[in-house]
């Protein structure tokens, strides 16, 4: 099993940054040079690999890491055992290591049982996957809940390999122990949060999912520090299995999650793509709609296959679930397999998806639906100082802002609605709401 | 009065069927076969032809008779003095019969009141009834409510009178006695019921509503022994007063009935129109809209006048009943008249009409709303041998079906919503769903 | 401070009117007589102006008059003090009144504070308010809610007045008093109202908004003796805060108020423009639009400037009301200013504006929406002698008009719904459900 490469030159920390290593942060230096140091990891659902890797996002944001035991309920599924590789190889009959996890995380089936034996070539060959389509690479392959085992290898090599016998090594541990994720939440004031979700469970594997973790890592360091109306709830689990877990762990937090944006597939150099949530309609899925509209960015429906949307899109959670990829799964021939690596995602794209989920979650936290506090006439402005007294000059745009405002905070419109229904320009229309809300004559609502 | 003719050789019964019958029954013969039996009945909305008709209909199908008395309310209404016809006719002035409802039982307007009387040429004709556009044929008249008498006759004859006295006779009971409908019940497993209702109160009268009669029947025949998920009620009423007397008598088993088709005038050899219930969009609205979308076949938006669709539909049942016809009533020549005989239907047409209602009732069985039992997260499908165990192998159709009904069985959407989402076809997705209802993981609703 | 003029000619009364009489009113000489006599009055938001103003209305129809006590709290607003001006000058310094509320209303900023001083040219200069871009017109402008004071002349004797001293002068008195609004309801069968609302706050102007008084006034004449459905409830009220003292003094009664119209600006030979609600689907929203939509004449969003529907859109009462108006305010140079004068507005167009609110308060009158009182099945409509006994004659189109009422009267449709869905006439409708409600088969209900 490989082990993280010592620390890069590339580490973050928080002493004033040099005029380069700047640079370097605002061209996606940071989140690439994060990526690196999670190639190596061998990841799976549960395990060291995973632990491994939230520690190292520890370093750039405080996250919590929690652990739950094997076997446990979660929903319709049990938490599985824990599976920590060693080593996993194929000896030829030479006592050759021709197949071997110190090479690449990839040539074990993840979850393979432990077990040592000699087999035939035939025999051996019942559990090897390739792809012939191209015979270079390893594929990606998983047993998580089937006790089995296999190997992955280039094609070129299987179809090399001599009939003769060989020994066959998965030196694993398979037992109680636990599923680890990793948390961090961002209280915001309305009380209501967006979900931030990746999954940390692939192994030596770049653009599905290192650059998902890298973008969510930096885009919640981003806004440490900042006062949010829309809390955000970062979570970093295991594919299915994780958000399944963290879904049941944390049920009765749910009701204040309404969006979410699942981030996966971030870093090739495609177009992006946004996956809807399967309402459809939600706070991102509007806010991406409208972004893409004019680009060359495409959004598409939602459907129930892909990464944890399928999850938090349930119909007993309903959340708006989005998912922000560049090229999406499955369409590049890379995908799940080992020419998945680290030339094949890009500084530059890293950063830009990190600056799209930014800008985007930023409008996020001024699509506030407010309610006017005082519903019957118009309030009077004049005494609040909000309304030039001597009648009759033409209004300003901030004074007409706030009669939009009032009138049609109703409950059912949001500052967008409104943007749209006055043709009034966003910023005008948040400054007469601040003023407004500051008077006491707006109140903000998610529920 | 006509008798009904004796037994014709298209005599269904169940021993195995000699070929040249099977081809028969195949080609419509059978529907023919029955509508020449019927032909000669003199019916009327109550009355020995109406029970004569339903017990024909019971070599068919175990149909349950009904008998509802005269007087009884139902809803705004009165059931009617039962009428019974033995002859009715006009004696020339040498005593001639020259118009005799033993040569058409279209002559008399059903429900004259009993009489015999001498009279004018002039007062005579007060109380005929001729088509002037088309001389040959005699017009169909009623005067159930209204205590009245009159002779339909052709227009050549009733311009050939003499001027002289007339005898007329209508020798008839009206009397306390009772209407009579028939019914038949094939229950579903879901508790819910369509319903099919067709008329029985025309008097030789071929395509309105024989043929009508005769779909239905044949449709009962094919669905007798099939397990059902929808129910199928069967009624065969009089006009009006028998729909409003069967929905007065059943309305504690209305709340079962969402959806009702009202079969008629389906013999001759014109193209079909679905006319659409008043909701506009129940289930086979929505299917006969599918079907007809892409061929020469048209549906018609609801209107409050034609047959029973506008008892069922009435707003205090809202029941979305359309209507199956070939070429709307009203809307073809010998619509009403003696020239809507046994030539005007087609054997084949029959057939025709029999099979696309067998498909529609067929198609509305797999309309399903399934609710996902599971609905928090994906349920496990690995566990229960509905997925393949080692990942990333292109997922199977099934597989893919499965995910999109679990995902959108939220309580809103029908298979067919689910099929128009996913672009998958219905026959995978039913596969599909048989697999996850069988593993508990779906409960099909209806309500 | 102008006096009302002595009682023209055009004095309306209860005597027989001459010929010549009663063709100037049909053309509208009467409203225009009416603005005639009130263009003197100094009116302002309260005030012996708008007591003049309603007495005049009152030799009219029979209107009530409420004064509302300064400071009582009416919502987020309080009843400002009472403003009554005696006169309102500026001197040169050799004493010549220059600018003088004898000769024009508009001279003396609306709520301007007692006072009596003598400044500078340049002092006085931050006082004045004219409109360079019409250098002879005098500007209109008010300070109701801030104390101050002002005066408003042409440009080009303001730019004419030499650097002097000057003593200004306003002979006002702001004290306790009241606020003044007049009533008038005319009850309606069905408990519910429609409000008709105009402003009565402005001195010496013409179109806006004299023309909106005397439409209104003469639309109540026209209404009073005329058996209703839907009541009208006509009131004159002060802009803004007087729409406010009536919705607080009346806020019980506003349930029964679900549509209104605020009249104004409607005496200018511009083409009508109707702005509609907050809503946008009221009763005459939905009247206003289909009558525009084949004419000249526009339909606009609603938008929350303008006039009271400002209040009586609010969230918290969200009445449907809209504005009639000719040009809108705002779109023409004489809005607010001198130039809106008794030679800006038109007899003829007065009398077009109120005979267009005549018809679309009549037509809302029909727009009913019926409810079946026995809506499971159709009634027997023969036994009532709404139905021809003999059946299959073509049906008469009020018979065909009876089954769409009764079928579609389920509380959803209104007459006017059913129009459109069927196809038939308005006249035919009407005279069909007519006979319906006179046989207990229909109840009218707008609820």
């Amino acid at each position: 099993m490989w082990l993280p490469a010592p620390r890069s030159n590339f580490e973050v920390n928080t002493k004033p940054m040099p005029a380069d290593k700047l640079k370097e942060q605002r061209e996606g230096g940071a989140l690439y040079a994060l990526c690196s140091r999670l190639y190596p990891v061998c990841r799976s659902i549960t395990g060291d690999g995973v632990r491994a890797t939230l520690k190292e996002l520890q370093q750039i944001v405080p996250l919590c890491l929690h652990e739950v035991r094997s076997g446990r309920q979660v929903f319709d599924w049990k938490v599985p055992l824990e599976w920590n590789l060693r080593e996993a190889f194929i000896e030829d009959a030479r006592g050759k290591r021709i197949v071997d996890t110190a090479n690449h995380n990839l040539h074990v089936v993840s979850y393979s049982v432990p077990m040592d034996l000699v087999c035939s070539r035939a025999e051996l060959d019942k559990h090897l996957h390739s792809l012939p389509e191209h015979p270079t690479w390893i594929p990606y392959r998983t047993t998580y809940y089937s006790p089995d085992w296999g190997f992955c290898l280039a094609h070129e090599q299987r179809v090399s390999l001599p009939d003769e016998s060989y020994r066959v090594v998965v030196d694993a541990t398979l037992q109680e122990g636990a599923l680890t994720y990793g948390e961090l939440h961002l209280p915001g004031s309305s009380g209501r949060d967006i979900l931030i979700s990746t999954h940390i469970c692939h192994p030596s594997l770049a653009n599905d999912n290192l650059s998902g973790i890298a973008v969510a890592t930096y885009l919640a360091k981003h806004f440490m520090n900042q006062r949010l109306r829309l809390g955000l709830r970062f979570v970093f689990v295991p594919g299915t299995i994780g958000a399944i877990t963290w879904l049941a762990e944390n049920e009765r937090d749910v009701s204040q999650i309404r969006d979410a944006l699942v981030v996966s597939g971030v870093g090739d150099k495609g177009r992006f793509t946004y996956k809807k949530s399967r309402r459809g309609n939600g706070l991102l899925d509007r806010i991406f709609a409208r972004r893409f509209a004019t680009t060359d960015n495409s959004v598409r429906l939602f459907s129930p296959y892909g990464y944890d949307e399928r999850q938090y899109c349930s119909p007993g959670f309903d959340i708006a679930a989005g998912c922000l990829m560049r090229t999406p799964y499955g369409e590049y021939d890379e995908y799940h397999t080992s020419a998945d690596n680290l030339d094949f995602i890009d500084a530059g794209a890293l950063q830009q998806s990190l600056e799209l989920c930014i800008e985007a979650i930023e409008e996020a936290q001024h699509e506030i639906r407010y309610v006017n506090t005082n519903p019957k006439c118009e309030p009077q402005l004049g005494r609040r100082g909000l309304y030039e007294p001597i009648g009759d000059e033409p209004m300003s745009c901030v004074q007409l802002a706030q009669l939009w405002i009032l009138c049609y905070s109703d409950g059912e419109h949001s500052l967008a609605d409104i943007r749209d229904l006055s043709g009034l320009d966003s910023t005008t229309l948040a400054r007469a709401a601040e003023r407004l809300e500051a008077a006491g004559l707006l109140k903000a609502e998610y529920g």
